[in-house]
C-alpha cells in the first residue's frame, strides 16, 4: 500500500513551479522572450570554460575505469583533499580531508548535517525569509524546523524574537547568507552576536547547538565587498556548500559538507555523514562532476551579469517608491509589494507579463522575491512593463 | 549534540571493505598483482567507448546552460521518455515517462521505492542470500527488513520458510535476480511461484503487496539465457535499476525506479518518488550521466570476461569437491565452505593470498562469496593457490 504522506505531498503546489509553469505557457502564446520571468533560481550564464575542459580531458585521457569506479562512501580522498586545502587557504581555519564530505548538491549536505546532529523531535531553528525547501529537508529527518520572523529593516537576524524561540530542544541554527531570498549578507556584527548568543545557551543547556550555514551564494557577492564566513565566528559550524550558482552546474549535483576543524566531534562527523548516506540512498556523488570541480575549486563563472541586474532593478524600484533592501550578493531581490497582500499583488503583475513570486512561503507575507538570473537585456526590456504595473495598479 | 546512532554505526566493521584493505596492505608488500584479491563487486571492465563519446559530445556541442542546468526532480524529461521506450521494446510492457524516476543508482532506486510503499514499523521480505547493505537501505526508512533463510540447493526461493514468515505487516518483497552474492538467476517457476503467492497474501490481507526488484546485474548472463523480468510476472512491481555494472559506471551513480504500469497506483508513484527526494537531498542524479546514459541505453560494456571467468572458476571449484550452485550470471559464485565456519576457512585462504569473503553477513554461514570482476589472467594464476590451499588444510 502506497504512504498516503508522500501522495498528500503531491496535492501542495509549489508556488514557484506554478509560476515558471504559467510563465513558459504563457511564453508560447506571446513568445518567451516578452515574459518578464522573475521566478526561477536557475543560474543565466554557462560554467567555467575550465570546468568544460576538465570533462573532456577527464574523458579523453584517464583511464575509465579510474574516473567512472566506485568511489569512497565519503567522496574520492584526492578531492576531499583538494576542498580542504582550498577552504584553508581561503579562511584560514585548518581543514583537513578528514572534514569533508562531499556531496550531491546543498540540499544533499543539508540532509546529511541535520540527521548528523539531530535525532526525531529535535527542533531546529531558521530565519525568515529563508528558502521554503528548508521544510522538507529539515521535517522530513524528523526533526522540526522553527521559523524566526524576519528583521524588516535590513533581513538580519531578528535576536528578539530568536531568544523567545530558543529552548533546549533546539540542536541545530540554520543560516543562509547570503541569503535566498532576501540578497542580504550577514554582517560581522550579525555573526558575532549570533555566535555569542548560541554559545550562551550552549552553556545554559549544557549541549552543543551546531550552526548549520548554507551557502551556495558564497561567491556571488556585489560592490568588492567580502561574505563574513560563519564558520570563523563560531566553532560548532558545518558549513553545507554546492557548485550550482558559483559554477552554474545546478543539475550536476555537486557540494560538500566542511566540518569546522574546531567543533565538538569534528573528527567523526564527515564520517557519520558516511553512514547517513547508506540510509538514505545518497552513495556519494557522481565521479566525474567530483573530479571536474576539484580543478577548478578557485574559479566561478563569469558572475558580473548579477550585479548588473541588481543595480538596475534595485534603482527603478526605489524610483518607483517601493521599499527594498539593497541586496549584497545572490541574484535575489526581496521587495514589499505595494499592498498588504502580496498574492493578489504578484497576481495583478502577470497581466503585465510580469512574474514575481509571493513570499508568503518564505516566511514574509507581504514581499515578493524576483529572481535576476536573466539576460540585462530582458531586465531592461522589463522596466517600462513594471513602470505601468505599478503606475496603472497603485497610482 | 551529534546524533548516536550514526556515531555507533562507526564501530560496526563492513567485512568486505576490511578485507579489501588487507589485499590492498598486501599488495603493498607483495604486488597487488600476487594477490588474488576476490573481495570487491568492482566492475573490471572499462565503460561502453559510446558513454565516452557521449559525454564528450554533450561538453563540445551542446550549450552548457542545457546540459548543466536544474533537471526536473524526476529526472529529464527526454531520458525518461527514452528510458520508458528501451523497457518497452525489450519487455513488451506499456512502459511510458511517467512511470520511471531517474535516481542515484540503485541504492537510490531502492530508497526510494521502499519509502514510496511502506510507512515506518512495516515488514520488508528479502531472501538469503542478500546484499548486506539491505539492512541500511531498508531499517533506515523505518521499515524493518526481515530476511528468508536460503534454499541452498539451488538458491532460488525457500518458499516454505518463506510462507512462515508473510504476515499482514508485509508491505513489500525485496528480491534481486541476477543474485548478489549468489550468481543465481530466478527461474520462471520461481517468479511465478511467486507471484502467485503474493496475489494470494493481497487478498488474504488486503492491500497490495509490493514487489520491489532490484535488477543491477540484469544484463550480466550466462550460456546465452534470458533473464526473466519479474515485472512481468506481477502486477505491482517496481523494478530499481543501475547502469553501475552493465555499463561499468559504478561512480558515476545513474540508476531508475519503473514502476510496472499495471501496478496500484503506477501513475503516481514516481511522482511520489520526486516528493521522497526533496526529504532526503536526492532532487535528482547527475545531469550529465543521465544524459550520456540515454544515447546509449541498449548498450553494454563488453561483459564476456565475467563468464570466462565463471567457467573457470567453477570448473576448478567442483573439481576440487566444492559444493556450489553454477551462477547463471552476475561476477559472483557462492561455494560452501570446507568447514562449518566460514570465518575460519576464508581465514585460512588469506594465507595462499586468497581474499574470499565470508557469508555470514549474507545470510548464509558457512558459505563464502568470489568477485570475479577481475582479469582472467588473474583469475588463472590464482587456481594453484586455490589447489594448495584447499591441498593442504582440507586433504
Amino acid at each position: 500500500m502506497i504512504n498516503q504522506k508522500y501522495k498528500e505531498m503531491l496535492n501542495a503546489k509549489n508556488i514557484i513551479r506554478v509560476l515558471s509553469e504559467y510563465a513558459t505557457a504563457r511564453g508560447e502564446e506571446i513568445g518567451y522572450e516578452n515574459v518578464f520571468d522573475y521566478s526561477l533560481g536557475n543560474p543565466s550564464v554557462p560554467c567555467a570554460d575550465d570546468y568544460t575542459r576538465a570533462v573532456i580531458d577527464l574523458h579523453e585521457h584517464e583511464d575509465p575505469m579510474a574516473i567512472h569506479g566506485y568511489s569512497p562512501s565519503l567522496g574520492n580522498t584526492s578531492v576531499r583533499e583538494a576542498v580542504a586545502a582550498s577552504l584553508k587557504k581561503r579562511f584560514g581555519l585548518p581543514y583537513e580531508t578528514k572534514h569533508i564530505f562531499m556531496t550531491s548538491g546543498a540540499a544533499g549536505a543539508i540532509a546529511h548535517a541535520v540527521r548528523a546532529v539531530t535525532v526525531p523531535g529535535d527542533e531546529v531553528i531558521t530565519f525568515a525569509p529563508f528558502f521554503p525547501e528548508y521544510n522538507p529537508y529539515v521535517n522530513e529527518t524528523g526533526a522540526i524546523l522553527k521559523v524566526v520572523p524576519p528583521r524588516t529593516e535590513d533581513f538580519q537576524i531578528n535576536f528578539t524574537e530568536f531568544e523567545k524561540m530558543m529552548n533546549e530542544k533546539v540542536q541545530a541554527v540554520l543560516i543562509n547568507s547570503p541569503n535566498n531570498p532576501s540578497g542580504v549578507v550577514y554582517s560581522e556584527e550579525t555573526l558575532e552576536r549570533l555566535s555569542m548568543y548560541l554559545e550562551t545557551c550552549e552553556k545554559k543547556y549544557g549541549h552543543e547547538i551546531f550552526l548549520i550555514s548554507d551557502e551556495p551564494y558564497r561567491e556571488i557577492v556585489f560592490d568588492g565587498a567580502t561574505v563574513p564566513y560563519p564558520a570563523k565566528y563560531y566553532k560548532n559550524t558545518i558549513t553545507c556548500y554546492s557548485f550550482s550558482k558559483s559554477l552554474s552546474l545546478p543539475g550536476e549535483r555537486i557540494g560538500y559538507v566542511a566540518v569546522n576543524p574546531a567543533a565538538k566531534d569534528a573528527d567523526i562527523i564527515a564520517l557519520m555523514c558516511g553512514q547517513i548516506s547508506r540510509g538514505i540512498g545518497h552513495n556519494c556523488p557522481s565521479s566525474t562532476p567530483q573530479l571536474a570541480v576539484s580543478r577548478v575549486l578557485d574559479q566561478t563563472s563569469d558572475l558580473s551579469v548579477y550585479e548588473t541586474n541588481r543595480n538596475i532593478l534595485y534603482k527603478e524600484l526605489v524610483d518607483l517608491g517601493f521599499t527594498v533592501v539593497k541586496p549584497g550578493g545572490t541574484f535575489y531581490i526581496f521587495p514589499k509589494a505595494l499592498e498588504e497582500d502580496s498574492v493578489a499583488f504578484c497576481n495583478k503583475a502577470k497581466n503585465y507579463d510580469l512574474i514575481l513570486v509571493p513570499a508568503d512561503g518564505f516566511g514574509a507575507p507581504g514581499y515578493f522575491r524576483m529572481a535576476y538570473c536573466i539576460d540585462t537585456e530582458k531586465v531592461e526590456r522589463s522596466l517600462p512593463a513594471l513602470r505601468k504595473f505599478v503606475n496603472t495598479e497603485y497610482h
